[in-house]
């Protein structure tokens, strides 16, 4: 019906229109009967070739990269909406940029954003990974160190590699966390071996590989103690748990939208403080050489403008509910650690991540339970997830029976339990030992 | 009812679930009966504080960056599906790339794109300004010339700053159209005066100031005989006119899927021939000092993957589409002539882009027609744009009445009619004489 009403001139609607519209809204009244009647055919397709997708409807859901990056019932009806091109950019006035346009609310929600990570500005960027690139590339030349860790990201490798600079890691200590004391060493490690300070050091709340989480405030510290720039990667918290970035002590605040923040990809957020705002969000300076053009106060790092529609609008209409869950973060944790409970009834089945869950992305170990199983069964791996999947439960690397993550963040009290009974329901069909 | 579905059980619906679904289902049957009697109350805000976005739907949008960038029918319908955040991620498999997954068809995508485009390789990236940032950031150093034109974009100029580059423009002959000859002359002139070559140059085909089209074909001999490599930009073309990266002799084609592949902001497409695949599609080298972790088959200046969700499915959903409409090209150009003839009926307007047009995109002057009334008009400016939008026309810069752009594309010969006649409706309306 939309899609008559955008050919159609402004003026009304000619017959053949009226009765297109006519013929649409019969057609969803037989539709509403047959879901009223339990009747129907199933769509395969969206679009062309494309294969609707019911992943969040018809299963719950536990990807490790995938869980909080769900959008929002908002978000999904803003999209509906603000899905064309530039669609933010109806009301774009001077100085024509992202971040100052008033309708939609643009420059009210950058403003609330750099509040709500407790940071003085910021940008909405393509996804955590722009951010990081954005304060390498002002930060690092050829030849200098930025400080990672044994669990850092391989996209803050790549911003790295992208400049030119080099990469020291700090080692996680024996419960695989990364620790103040370990990032002060190696400081002084890199400072006695190679003359110099890193130029920048990166520490991840919580990493990808095991959501343990790390000591960020001490590694505030140490950045203040040793004078080096600190970026805290909050692509696992910004949008899920409260997040204050000068409490943490941090110079920079990267989130990501479509990881945690109920956004479409690609998505995220660059704040940083006051005195890094000429730095990083540094406007251009480049003329042409003949006609001295020059180009206002677009910013070289973000290219300009950055996300001018889906991914902005649905972080906005995301934001107002993100603000909220991030209050109840203890319960998610809790709640992750009731799976972890009914997990380990499992016998064999172990923990990779720290223990207690102090998040809702895990490592497990079943080698020496289902993997067990799969050794001898005809599909190998796949029984599990093929079983997992039976049960409605999708998300667990398809095939993978030894290490693998899942995620278990949004999920209710009644899905954790029925969650973590398919786990022991699988294993108690293959005989395996449950207590 | 998606959302209840989203916090149901895989197993079945509870009983309060049942009914917030049979409630949904008579709310859309009270809404549909309310649209056939023409009854009903209109929606104001669509989530929150965000207003519902009609732009298409009441108005002919004339909005010179927007018109090629609206969604098709398939695209919003793909959106519906796979809004949330990592939504293409469902299957991504060894070797964890975006421009590798089978399913949806990411991959055979990517390859079509590249035999779209008549170049070897392509990848998606986030919006034309982000491929122009990968080729500039791969083959300039600090100080090395990028030779842009008198009326390239801005992105460009970012796009070298951020690279420590210098620029150096070509102007435009006296129909401000960029030719081969004065390509030529001035890498010989920057050649003698700075002794070396430009390491890069970009020519926009249409470029975003009149929308007149450049010699490409004659950039392109003009590339090989200096040898210096060529950057197509695309942003006005690549998606609305056929495009063909080997035959104009671009070493590059970058495309904007916003601006002209009907998908959501921000996307784009970077193109290459096969001799620079292993320079701008460079893998991850990097290592980590302690770890010795490496990242497999990342590229660098990609940053891993791009485009995760709602623009790279829109992209692939509208791209049939696209492939189409490329066809006729020469319709949307007749049309664009259309209006103009009778735009140019209103005495003392006039275009300032090339005429004949080649392209949907026009730059006008109605100093001598409309800025007249605006002079003493208690609206100024505005009461143009309120006229306009009156009658259903919407797009054109608010309260601009000198020099503005409009874009044509997409309009059928009935709406080209239409806007054409409102233009003389309001010049007749404040007197102003028409031919």
């Amino acid at each position: 019906m939309r899609e008559v009403f955008r050919h159609a001139l402004p003026t009304e609607l000619s017959d053949s229109e009226e009765a297109a519209i006519k013929s649409k809204l019969d057609r969803l009244e037989k539709i509403i009967s047959e879901i009223k009647a339990g009747k129907g055919n199933r769509l395969k397709y969206v679009a062309g070739k494309l294969e609707l997708r019911t992943r969040e409807e018809e299963f719950i859901n536990v990807d490790p990269i995938q869980a909080a990056g769900r959008l929002t019932l908002d978000a999904r009806k803003a999209l509906i909406s603000y899905g064309d091109g530039y669609s933010v950019c109806d009301n774009c006035r001077k100085p024509f940029r992202l971040d100052k346009i008033k309708k939609p609310q643009l420059e009210e929600f950058h403003a609330e954003l750099a509040t709500f990570l407790g940071m003085d500005a910021a940008r909405v960027v393509p996804g955590a990974r722009r951010g990081f690139q954005a304060v390498v590339s002002s930060l690092v030349e050829k030849g200098d160190i930025v400080l990672l860790t044994a669990f850092s990201h391989y996209t803050e490798f790549l911003a790295v590699e992208a400049s030119g600079g080099v990469v020291r890691e700090v080692m996680g200590d024996e419960k695989n966390i990364i620790t103040a004391e370990a990032i002060a060493e190696r400081i002084e490690a890199i400072e006695r071996e190679e003359g110099k300070r890193p130029a920048l050091m990166i520490i991840d709340h919580i990493d990808y590989l095991f959501g343990n989480e790390h000591d960020v405030y001490g590694a505030g510290k140490v950045a203040a103690e040793y004078d080096v720039p600190f970026l805290y990667n909050g692509a696992y918290t910004v949008g899920t748990m409260p997040v204050d970035g000068k409490a943490i002590g941090a110079d920079f605040v990267v989130g990501s939208g479509h990881k945690s923040m109920a956004s479409c990809a690609p998505s995220g957020v660059l704040a940083v403080k006051d005195e890094w705002v000429d730095k990083i969000f540094r406007t251009t300076a480049i003329k042409g050489d003949l006609t001295m053009r020059s180009f206002g106060i677009k910013e070289v790092e973000m290219l300009g403008c950055t996300l001018m529609g889906a991914p902005v609008i649905t972080m906005m209409a995301s934001f107002p509910h993100v603000k909220e869950r991030v209050k109840e973060w203890k319960n998610e944790v809790r709640r992750s650690n009731r799976f972890i409970e009914l997990f380990l009834k499992v016998k064999g089945s172990k923990v990779l991540s720290e223990m207690p869950r102090k998040h809702t992305l895990t490592k497990v170990d079943t080698t020496a339970s289902f993997d067990v199983i799969a050794k001898t069964h005809k599909k190998r791996g796949y029984f599990f997830t093929s079983e997992l999947k039976k049960r409605g439960i999708i998300g667990i690397f398809e095939g993978a029976t030894r290490d693998w993550k899942l995620n278990t963040y949004g999920l209710s009290d009644r899905e954790i339990e029925y969650l973590g009974e398919a786990f022991i329901e699988i294993a108690e069909k293959y005989g395996i030992e449950v207590e």
